[in-house]
């Protein structure tokens, strides 16, 4: 197999992706080909979408099959084990970078679930607490607080407490976790960080050491109440799928150059562009109006896709209906494709509003309703999570159906 | 308070003295005053020593009377405020460089024993089995090994399991603990550890990241379960003594430059020279000869004194008679001035030795016998420390006899 890319800052053509920057190309779009190819990563085409049909007997999520979830590494060999009998586990995670959570945040956690229920397998979670502490120098207790506010929202998810360890790294750090530390740190120097991350001489040591805590959970052998047998011993060979936004790829090149050299197996990717903020282009957490929140009130959602969400339709009627919307800028468009799960209803919008037929404010209607069930469902599942329900994800303890 | 000396990499006039390199000045003697005088300790004196006697009631440890504890940061403000009725901890530690220890490796326990018994305070005793992974790229399962191993050597010093706390890193690390090195890590940039420790872009983030690991024993909530009161609450405010050999001073300049950013106390330091070589010198580890080990037979002992130790006597009989011999590079002089308990033996020695009447086959011989009395009685406590014993120091508990 060839040496994994490990010395790009993301930096493409002007265009900078990292775990704490997006920045488009001229203040355009991402260019996710470009990005792909200089990455190194796979495109996930639909000959992989029918396959993961085929093997787990369900429609591919809406996110696979619209191609939200539109690169990945190795996902076709975790796919031929799996057709061979072998199962896998699932990693994804949480950097707490808001007390709420917008919709964005929900993508790869409905996408997680949805394949830890159509493969039937084991998932872990982190919350990097401690990196909300080293990169926004929060205090330490108000970021383990945070954390647990964001497991709940998680957990309202609906993931499968028989299948699921929730972990911040201030609660679970240590043991076999911080050996796996030890033994990726040893491998990566000071100037491998400044390379992949863009770390410099003036940043603090908590940045610098900080990459291995995000690349062990890739390890089974990080969580031995998890994946050790009756003797004790973990099954290094277990291989792990990672569902995550392309900005955490940088962290995963880095696990995945690693792996080998200290006897583990690469973990595999499937990564998704980003949700894009209502005016376009990327969130803010300085600005809410950028996002629908799952705290956000109906009377929210209404008025800041009425006011904010960025529209392709025309600027007068008369234009509009000759010239038709321009879906491509379009985000009531946009939200739909993420949200609204009837591809025949998508479809007819589409053309509906692409030829001028249907005006800008008739979407927007139908995307209020979809996002306002969306996030009175998740309100509704959030309010029933207890304090007991996070401990008991969070408790240290093997789990009874890991593959079932 | 004037700020710490913390840019220093104790490069002094061509000498180079950190944790992990001590070289002459022009392969001769350590220069111990300007090495007080460039890392900014403090001379320890003579109304130290006294003071010291009189506020515990005994006599002074040999290695405080002979000044081999000769340097110190703050351990006046300790004395005061234990004048005052104010308790502190004790905090120690080993690198775990070898297998078996060497008498130079005893020195700071045999001293943080007599300071625990003198002052009846609690002692925290720090493992860096992590560390001797990072740097000698040890496996992790061997490093744990030989961080009980020894465990074994230190709990033969004869330290009171009411008052003690063993725990390596691969075992204790994690929680309040994690959490402090997050707020270190988050006070020192790449830049200040390269002029701290030396580092350079090529070492990996293993070591980088290591310094906080060793940093935050210094402050007492990283062991909750010793210092929490009834209400689970850590007194912040208790005082931290470090014994150690100056070599690690870095590490505590470090961590005294950081505390009162986090609203720590700094700790204070008592410093030790270097113990030397059979040959004069550093010691060795890739030569059995530099050193006596803990696990060197009797025969070992005296063969090793009386082929390697070298003799400050003159190259005749009768010239030795004339010139006598030189005290100040005698080795078998040196090893009596760290083991020899009796004074008046001490004094009597030099003189004779000194004035030519005493011959170095006569030193020699009563070297031997301190040493294989030390050596012995070293074998036979360690003997006795039984799995369950290692297991007892190590257990995360409440000490019942903090303070008394």
């Amino acid at each position: 197999m060839a040496e994994e890319k490990v010395s790009n800052t993301g930096d493409v053509d002007s265009q900078v992706v990292n775990p704490w920057e997006v920045t488009a190309k001229d203040g355009g779009k991402i260019d996710y080909d470009k990005l792909i190819e200089k990455f190194g990563c796979q495109r996930l085409g639909d000959d992989i979408v029918q396959r993961v049909e085929r093997l787990t007997g369900r429609p591919a999520h809406v996110f696979l099959r619209r191609g939200v979830f539109f690169a990945h590494r190795d996902f076709d060999e975790i796919l031929d084990l799996y057709e061979r009998g072998q199962k896998f586990y699932l990693y994804t995670g949480r950097g707490l970078s808001s007390e709420a959570l917008h919709l964005g945040h929900l993508v790869p956690f409905m996408f997680t679930k949805y394949l830890q229920d159509a493969f039937k397998v084991p998932l872990v979670i982190q919350l990097t607490d401690d990196e909300k502490c080293m990169w926004k120098n929060l205090a330490v207790e108000e970021s383990k607080r945070l954390a647990r506010e964001n497991a709940r929202d998680i957990i309202a998810c609906g993931f499968d407490i028989t299948r699921t360890f929730i972990f911040s790294d201030f609660n679970y750090l240590g043991g076999a976790f911080y050996e796996n530390m030890v033994k990726v740190a040893n491998c990566v120097t000071f100037n491998k960080v400044v390379g992949i991350f863009g770390f410099t001489p003036e940043d603090h040591i908590g940045k610098i050491s900080f990459p291995p805590v995000q690349a062990v959970p890739s390890f089974p052998s990080s969580f031995p109440h998890i994946f050790s047998d009756k003797n004790n011993k973990v099954n290094n060979d277990l291989r792990c799928l990672i569902p995550c936004a392309i900005d955490q790829d940088p962290y995963f090149r880095m696990t995945r150059d690693v792996a080998p050299r200290i006897g583990y197996q690469k973990p595999s990717l499937i990564e998704s562009s980003f949700f894009p903020a209502l005016q376009n282009g990327k969130m803010s957490a300085s600005d809410p109006n950028s996002a629908i929140y799952v705290t956000d009130s109906l009377k929210d959602i209404k008025n800041k896709v009425n006011r904010y969400a960025f529209s392709g339709g025309q600027d007068s009627i008369e234009n509009h209906r000759k010239f038709g919307a321009n879906l491509e800028v379009d985000i009531p468009i946009k939200y739909l494709s993420f949200f609204l799960d009837d591809d025949a209803e998508l479809e007819h919008i589409k053309e509906e509003y692409g030829s001028g037929r249907m005006l800008t404010g008739q979407v927007k209607a139908r995307l209020i309703e979809v996002l306002s069930e969306l996030v009175e469902r998740h309100r509704k599942a959030r309010a029933l999570v207890t304090d007991e329900m996070v401990d008991a994800f969070m408790a240290v303890r093997p789990l009874p159906y890991m593959f079932s």
